[in-house]
């Protein structure tokens, strides 16, 4: 993996990240495929939208069709017959998320299937054997993932217990061709925040995510976070905060040195009917839409904008049909990609803080999603 | 609209009906597309699979999004953006399968709505109203579909009675652009059938449709009622045997003199797991597919078939993701259309009756649905 910062415009970067299935312009939004499907979408049309990496997660492939068969299968990419990179989580948010069903130690934690109730045990070496088993180009390390709030001596627990696992996953790791990058734990407090970044950078890591944000903290916690860990992050080393993708929080996050995203936020708003557009978000089911018979975006050149109604597409999902959540979902994915676009082009002609002007605050996208948008 | 029978080959007749949306290669099947969409599939998609007319249901469209809608919407075609030929179904089979929610009566039916319970009332000039408003290139009149099995005099009644309402059809139906067939009635009663499709004659109609079959009867009932309809029918218009579409009853039909099909039989089955190959069908779901990495079919050209393995397929029906239905659904339509492209090639080469044998019978394809598997 190589990575290049092109330019910068205040804190925001333009990159260019090289990794083995392909070259990725950087700040990048990744698609969330968790099951190794992008949710109502193939991977020809995400080809089509323009995405240029999606994330995939190993606690889900690991349960589910498990891993030694996606190994057999040539990887994640032959699997699903997706081309360009992927990005694996580690499922470290997900086994932690399994509230009274998992128990942790320093060794691993113990948890429970969501899909059958069976026990399984995750090491930081297993995460690691499971995410070189799918083989994709850029894997996470195994983190503990502190829920928010929390009282500050376990928040400082759980990352110290991060790094560790952090140094075990760097050990176990050998595979060359992937990139392993480790997450920067720490809650809301700052100097927690730096720590774990420092110990990261002294175990070293191609790549850093920022984990355990916008899990109901308010967003100016957030975006504090981001503000301390910017001048102590390298520069030369991407940074990618997990689990974000409103477009206010992309904007944000950019403005503020992030390089890469993800969320399942435009995928599962989509299948509710929820819309982004040029000019705000919409609700498809609202009865305005009955008989309007104009496009969902006229600025969009997305299947959805070019040949179908919003009279069409309310109709749709009034009626339950599967082709709404694919239209709708097709559309919020180019929107967001072609939004990183507009972004990069900004960061380009130094003009970004004008850009969140004219369109973000415009348009209402500044605190028009909520936390729980962002939601896992 | 023009029909021309180009060739027979015993009672089987090769065809091509001219349109308004287009021409079309009969023996044809029709894709179900109930609300204005054929489930988990797009137009684009059905074009490319080489669709040639699809189904839409009156009764249905009445209800939601109403057809005045679509009338505004330019008709269905615009609405729901496919640019070749529609047929609309009266919708008097879903009325009458609405046990218990309505009453018959020599002027129409008092139903109420399967959606929230509202009370409306079908005439035979309603229902035109309705499927002119649609404004597909082929409607169905508004017919009477009795139960089976039922007593002989019951049948007789609702035969008659679909008779006098496809006069009362026919008179107010002026759309010069947009077809009209009548639909035989008279359950398993041959002397009942004849006497329909005489009557039915008489009023005139440039097409048939061949209604309440495929409701629970044995096959071989189904296909005496042909055999007594094929020398009565006039041979210059088209006969359309409606909700059927199982690949042995559609080798049936067109051996019994039938030109058009509709079923939802495809795209239902695919959507739990069946698909139809070269070689007999199969259930993804089964054990023995879970490491297979070779294609659903390797004779098939779809995209399932091109791009992914029985695993990967099997894994996304496991996981519940949409592109299951997806790929599932294009891939039986894309087989039934292929068939029935090979079911007009026998019939140019006069090997129909051969090629039932080397294929419907050798891969099991006969008997290998109930008619539940037909049930609308």
């Amino acid at each position: 993996m190589k990575f290049t910062v092109l330019k910068t415009s205040g804190r925001a970067r333009l990159g260019r990240l090289e990794l083995p299935h392909g070259v990725i312009d950087t700040p990048v939004f990744m698609p969330v495929g968790t099951q190794a499907a992008v949710k109502a979408i193939s991977p020809e049309e995400l080809e089509a939208i323009g995405a240029q990496i999606i994330l995939c997660n190993a606690y889900h492939l690991y349960l589910r069709p498990g891993h030694e068969l996606i190994r057999e299968a040539g990887g994640l990419n032959a699997f699903m017959n997706w081309k360009r990179p992927i990005l694996t989580d580690s499922g470290g948010f997900q086994v932690f998320s399994l509230k009274g069903m998992r128990k942790i130690g320093e060794d691993g934690v113990l948890f429970q299937s969501h899909i059958d109730g069976s026990k399984h045990f995750f090491t930081p070496e297993k995460v690691m054997e499971i995410e070189q088993a799918l083989g994709a180009d850029i894997a996470m390390a195994f983190d503990e993932c502190a829920p928010w709030p929390d009282e500050k001596p376990s928040v400082e627990a759980a990352m110290e217990r991060t790094s560790r696992w952090a140094r075990r996953c760097r050990q176990s790791h050998v595979q060359q061709e992937q990139a392993l990058f480790g997450i920067v734990q720490g809650g809301t407090y700052g100097d927690l925040r730096a720590r774990s970044a420092e110990q990261l950078m002294d175990i070293g890591f191609p790549g850093y995510g920022i984990g355990g944000l916008s899990v109901g903290e308010p967003k100016e916690e957030m975006y504090r976070i981001l503000e301390t860990l910017d001048p102590i992050l390298p520069t030369e080393k991407p940074r990618y905060l997990m689990g974000v993708g409103s477009p206010d929080c992309l904007i944000e996050g950019v403005l503020r040195g992030v390089d890469m995203f993800d969320c399942v936020l435009p995928t599962r708003t989509a299948r509710t009917g929820t819309l982004l557009t040029s000019r705000g978000k919409l609700n498809i089911r609202n009865a305005c839409h009955t008989r309007d018979f104009s496009p969902v975006d006229p600025e969009c050149g997305c299947p959805l904008c070019r040949n179908y109604s919003r009279a069409y597409l309310r109709h749709l999902f009034m009626a339950g049909e599967i082709l709404a959540c694919r239209l709708a979902t097709y559309h919020n994915l180019q929107f967001l990609t072609d939004l990183m676009a507009k972004i990069r082009r900004a960061i380009a002609n130094d003009s970004l803080v004008k850009f969140k002007e004219d369109f973000f605050i415009k348009y209402g996208y500044i605190d028009s999603f909520s936390a729980d948008d962002h939601a896992q």
